[in-house]
């Protein structure tokens, strides 16, 4: 045993990546391939077996679960946030540092491409066994296994007010779960409670266009599904609807987060600030209070 | 960065409310909104993809997770009662003021009134497309998106009766999970363990008249029913049905607070009087675990 | 304020039990009152809406989170056991006194009782409303929602094991989980724990004769059915099958004990007692942490 | 009470294995039994009910409460691997002594064996009621019970890389919710995620042959089978199809731990390694940092 720890230690120092950016894109890129990958896999599940070994509902559950472990695996390294719409609401908070955003975009929306290759891998066979294989449109389409597409009765104008509600759906749960100040549940729980959002959005706002309200989770697997097979019409398609889960959820992700300060963030940050201020006035013994505060704001920076 | 972070706290200095009872109000209303948005939500996806997109179970599912996620979004300011008949229930034990409850309500109300729109927007050409679009009453009926109306089996007395026992079920288990010497879940599990509770009431209490128990979860979405293009028949459908959701939960909240109160609360807390008083006469160095006592009902007070 | 806070503590005292075993009784009965209310009436949910509001999935989850919330009411103070099963099988393992086990089963059977009893009222209506309202067998039975029956293929013989098998999965899960030495999960989860085990005995134990695995749960609704107009085929029909849940239960406690003994239990109980045995000799200074050993065991031995 | 106590006590000395493999051997026997006895169930009671009781969802939470339940029942004392992919895993990265590996594979294919045959006798009667009772293919086989088998479309090229996918994002995530680098969730909670793993691995990915991913999982119960009334059909099917649930989780195991490491673990290790450094130079007042980080690792290298 001594020598396969010499032997794994060897391998560890070899490969060890000490940029810290690039650490964390690795991580989000590991995450998001996670959160696509199980997604994905249960719509394809749900599509090629049509409906014998899959519902909407288990969709939504793969989705909650895999959000959750995919922030579990990279959650202590880059924050967990599989989505460029989450990065740049914690970039318009001052959480994060805007040069962050276009880094884990790119990553977030690599490991979206390569989750859906491997569910393309998986369900290949299945995937020919299906009638009408390689359809974008049609009621046997097989290319809303890997990007949303809209429902028949949703117009573009709807489209765009439901990826808008849908995010900033998301970003205030997920703001109100994180914020420094309003500190609602046992540290190391929030992937679990990420993943009940991101469910609970799949049980109530999925039927227009299935929920994509993630740029990387909707984008990295529309450029697979054009090279695989597909072809051009994944983009062409609808009106050209892949532009509306690209650009709209950060819209949404602006409201949610101006919602959430209006009604809660900024009224909770200003009591912490004016208890700060008391206790520096008082010169009590308040100090360590003060800096456990502090502590606890860097900590959740960080996440 | 820096400049960003000192934007940001004018912003948040400009918008800070000082007045505690109307940051509370705030932070209900935003908490009944996801309720009602979610779970009302999820009822549309049920009812306007025919099935296709959703369950009774998925309901069940989504107000469940959207109980807690309210509570989760507001509970550290407000308590994140999110129903009149919780603050009631509360008010009644003397856990919070009286003053609190009529604000509540209101805020609750609008909240959910808020919710209910979301959700027509997001859902409003998939209500256009669905046949029958605006009925209050028949097999296609729209309207029970929003409010909740009777089976075609209930009669009112029956109706009476089911309110009360849903409530009083709701309120029995949640004064188990916040009563301060029953104390059986680690903190910051509550808002968890509400949602399971409300899950489960629509998982077997759900049939009758689908489990409002929550005269703002159900006046809210009724009164913007009625503007939006319902109209009146929202309150006069099946003999004025919509009286009893607004006023019988609080009968069944006071029905639940007998019941535990008798079987459980009244010996708990008695339990820790006799305590008290027996370590006070014999003076011993049991201050500190009295007034470990004393602060954890603080702490739960405020919950 | 100030009276209502009065008038409370002199309700509190009027009512006060002091008798540590009555107040444990009551707790008890008021546990399993949820137990049977909330999953009783997920059975009446999906027999009486004909499918389109339940399926057994439902009364599987309803049966999990109930036992869950039954065990969060009256944990604290009586152990949550809701089962004569668990608590004879605490009671052979000497960690409940045997002179609690009648009272117990006494009080469980009420609060299975008047389960049932809120269950029928709640669904007066729908009961009548549903062709075959009183049948004891038949496809339109309803006695089948409060208590069990097993399905047409089972024989007695293997109703027998089906019971003996249940309730031995049932213990031995339970053991573990309350297992002082073996000490699995954060204190607090005890009762969600235990919820999934009930649930996951329903998901695969319920096909035969679903999954009664608890005497009071089943005798207690059937008594109430008896009197509220099925009669007294309830207790003939089948053979007299109402006997096989009632006291296979216990033989499949004691199984249950046996094998989580044998295969976890005596080992890691042997395994606390050597190294206390250890840290006695060698008179170090461990004693500490064999205090701590011992009330761990015996906070749990509470439970 | 008190000779109840010393005649425990008696048979607690009596049956007390002393030798450590030997207990860890047969606690992961009976956590495979729980988790094989209620996945099977639920598979079983999913096909004799011909779908009434049990949907392929309700078999996919069986499997993640099963696999959570099962590590819960023997995690404290072995580690809680229930799958030999796991034990092989966790011997590559030295976490695991090699000599464990076959001593566990062993035990916990007697386990799953044992497990099938519980869910043998408790479904005897359904069995022999359901139409096709002991065939191993076609539409109305109950092999599929017990034992995993390829869906039509399946070639077992594919269901090579099925297997390979499903082991390697089972690892994955396992690796993760252990990593005693990357410790993103709460002490005691790692079961419950693990069995949150199981349940999106079925949700997603269990169309193509079942999610094995567990070569005892699969072995056991063949086994059983084939000694059962099912025959030597049950190996000799589908090209010997038994022999991919056996071997390529080990292929899929080794691929997971190299991608796992190679995009976050080893990034982590090296991090930690590259501080305890630091500290050693700067020969700071860090020891007890570093010790605690020591005694986490310790811990986790136990479970």
């Amino acid at each position: 045993m001594g020598r396969q720890k010499e032997c794994l230690e060897k391998l560890s120092r070899f490969f060890q990546i000490r940029n810290l950016l690039l650490r964390q894109a690795l991580a989000e890129c590991l995450g998001t391939l996670i959160l696509v990958m199980f997604g994905c896999g249960a719509v394809a599940q749900r599509v090629l077996s049509g409906g014998s070994h899959g519902l909407f509902l288990t969709v939504n559950f793969a989705f909650g679960f895999a959000a959750m472990l995919g922030i579990l695996v990279c959650g202590q390294i880059s924050g967990g946030h599989l989505n460029p719409a989450v990065t740049f609401a914690l970039c318009l908070l001052g959480r994060e540092r805007w040069r962050k955003f276009p880094m884990y975009f790119l990553f977030q929306t690599i490991g979206a491409f390569f989750g859906a290759a491997i569910i393309f891998g998986m369900y290949y066979d299945a995937l020919w066994d299906h009638p009408g294989s390689f359809n974008v449109t049609g009621p046997r389409a097989t290319a809303g296994i890997f990007a949303t597409y809209p429902a028949k009765h949703l117009t573009l104008v709807n489209g765009f007010f439901d990826q808008i509600i849908g995010t900033a759906a998301l970003i205030v749960c997920i703001l109100a779960i994180v914020d420094p100040y309003n500190n609602p549940i046992p540290q190391g729980l929030e992937a679990f409670t990420v993943g009940f959002v991101v469910l609970v959005i799949g049980l109530s706002m999925g039927f227009n266009s299935g929920y994509a309200v993630n740029p990387a989770r909707d984008l990295g697997p529309r450029l697979f599904t054009a090279m695989a097979g597909w072809g051009s019409a994944v983009f062409t398609a609808r009106d050209c609807w892949f532009l509306i889960p690209i650009f709209v959820p950060f819209l949404g992700a602006t409201l949610g987060v101006i919602i959430y300060q209006l009604m809660v963030g900024f009224h909770t940050e200003g009591e912490a600030r004016d208890k700060k201020k008391q206790s520096g006035q008082e010169n009590v013994q308040l100090t360590n209070v003060a800096s456990k505060d502090n502590s606890k704001e860097a900590s959740k920076e960080i996440y």
